[in-house]
């Protein structure tokens, strides 16, 4: 059986102003790819919705997020190395500044890796007979889990997005577990506020990281993994913590790439390089990340958004000897007109799928007219296993 | 945000014989804004499908009509500006002209609009503690509403819609409530016969509209409004009385606009005028609905299409003008060939949605090959929010 990679290019598509990023980018790899394969448009949900990252790969790795995704929050754990238990409830977290009762930077001034992970060991406490874990990632970054009996989900955030206080925690329905979980959030809120404050590390900073601001609450409930459900050895080459946790979710190995750091200066040749090895060893398939274009889009910065595709054009002939299937497309589109995330279709390619088109160029409006057609997210997994060889026969 | 009109052109998709009527009429103007931004097929309910026009722009403006439509009743009592009530049972209704116990004229000779209202008035009356309220519209129309306890919309027409006599009313489940809703209909048939005949105003009547035919049953029920669900101040700008009821249902504000008479007498440039007026106001979006293109594919009448088609083309540099987003499509497709309905695909063009295709007219074959694809119903929506920037992410 055929192996496969899929390519997901963060915040792939994009609007014309006159052109758009990949039509002003030189991709001749890219190029010679949709030129042998079939392209088309992809919906990574649905039809102009607008995904989010996390609900978007979900649905094109066959977990549709209707049913497994209910908050950010496992997936950045999981993403950290966490391992979650059925029932915890997870957060994204950052370290913050509050001065005078109000947060004036989300970010504490983007506090040093280092001395994160030293405050770090300050958060861990047990609430209610609750207990609370949290870890850091790079810079403010973090996840925070609690752990215990009758949790819920259904909560608010403390992350105020602006400068005001800390927001409380409020339930956002009427149960009990609802009303215990945000009482538990505001109590680690205070908690949290004293110990930082008191912590050496903060003594010297013009920006202390004295606060914790939580998001993104999600219950983890344990899914089937990809194995099981596809068939597929599967492997993540990814640098973002979100995609390493949505590969841990559904059990993928993570791949180890030194250099792959989920950002623009990521390594993005050890990264083809670490899915070559992977395809070389017993792995069937590779799920395959880089953020560049998206964190240019949201920028609104032209040039980047084109230097991060001329790059990822280098990975091609690294991916292509594999001797892979490859599919090569974007979990939304985040034109850089615009700095979000919007429903726009964004172009798909599929090589060594066997069929192919008259389309010659990887863009926004070449594949519109691609073979393919318009396909939505739940399509991927299917084609897939279709062009792997891999699916199953439906009747007899 | 920006602002967008929504234009249904009824009727609009057709047939080649060998051009079919988009091919045939001189439509500079919708052929520039096909040039400028991009086009597709639509669906307007799901492939194949034939729509009526309730259930279609329920469907197009974002209320399923598996959820929201049991019958057209309810949309024309609103149109004619009944205000409905929970639980209400709304039908269509005819004054038809019976002799000798047999419809012979289900229009009752299209009777003047003035005699229909003056005897409408004898039709209001309350039955088994059910009040009966009867509102004429143009020439033979009307739409009749029960209102009171216990009544189903499970029931048949009275319509016999030939050279019979007037159909019975039959319940068409077990309940008692449809065997009352039944027996209620036979009673009011049985008034209105008596009461009509005995009217002066039927006295000289070559064709007495001595009798009411009721069909289209539906029971009322309260929807969420366009506004609360995709925070949008929306106004409607239509002849008919079904389209401006769908408005009405989602409590959209409707444009009086003296001339648009739902015919293809109407006034196209008002219309178009009263659209730029309300885009001026505080409107973020507008229906704007013209039947024209309808009624000429039902009386199979080719050269009436096209020259509809011609002058809802003036109307388009008044909507240009405007600056919003612009999307025309149609609710079905008419063929002059086949005088109905049928499910072939209507054209679709969106201008000023930023992303463009290499399609330069707008017809049926020209479109098949537009970047859209091909598009159901519910996708005009969440198109419509997305490139007005309003669309909410789906997860983080």
């Amino acid at each position: 059986m055929k192996k496969a990679i899929l390519f997901i290019i963060d915040g792939l598509g994009d609007l014309p102003t006159p052109k758009t990023p990949l039509q002003a980018a030189k991709t001749p790899n890219l190029e010679k790819l949709a030129k042998k394969g079939i392209t088309g448009m992809l919906s990574p949900i649905s039809r102009y919705l607008v995904p989010g990252s996390d609900t978007s790969h979900l649905q094109l790795l066959g977990y549709d997020p209707k049913f497994f995704y209910n908050g950010r929050g496992p997936l950045e754990a999981l993403g950290l190395g966490i391992e979650l238990h059925e029932g915890d409830v997870a957060f994204r977290a950052n370290f913050a500044t509050v001065k005078d009762g109000i947060v004036v930077d989300r970010r504490a001034g983007r506090v040093d890796t280092k001395i994160a992970s030293s405050l770090s060991k300050l958060l861990s406490m047990e609430i209610e007979g609750v207990k609370v874990i949290f870890k850091n990632s790079v810079e403010h970054r973090g996840a925070l889990v609690l752990r215990g009996k009758g949790l819920s989900c259904n909560i608010g955030e403390t992350d105020p997005h602006s400068k005001d206080p800390i927001s409380k925690c409020y339930p956002i329905d009427d149960s009990a577990e609802a009303a215990k979980t945000a009482r538990i959030v505001n109590k680690f809120t205070e908690f949290a506020q004293q110990r930082l404050s008191m912590a050496s590390e903060n003594k010297s900073r013009k920006k202390p990281a004295n606060a914790v601001l939580l998001r993104g609450a999600g219950e983890y409930q344990e899914a089937t993994s990809f194995i099981e459900r596809f068939g597929m050895h599967a492997i993540c080459v990814a640098g973002g913590a979100l995609y390493k946790g949505a590969a841990s979710f559904m059990n993928m190995d993570i791949a180890l790439v030194p250099g792959a750091t989920g950002d623009k200066n990521t390594d993005f040749i050890a990264k083809a390089n670490a899915v070559a090895s992977a395809l070389a060893s017993d792995y069937d398939f590779v799920f395959l990340h880089v953020k560049a274009c998206d964190s240019a889009g949201h920028d609104g910065d032209f040039e980047s958004k084109v230097e991060a595709l001329e790059k990822i054009d280098m990975m091609i002939p690294i991916l292509e000897k594999t001797g892979a299937c490859i599919i090569v497309t974007g979990d939304h589109s985040t034109p850089v007109s615009m700095k979000k995330h919007t429903g726009h279709e964004v172009p798909i390619l599929v090589y060594r799928g066997e069929r192919t088109d008259n389309v010659k160029k990887f863009d926004e409006k070449s594949c519109a007219l691609g073979g393919l057609g318009h396909i939505e997210g739940k399509d991927i997994i299917p084609l897939i296993l279709n062009i792997t060889e891999r699916a199953e026969k439906y009747g007899s």
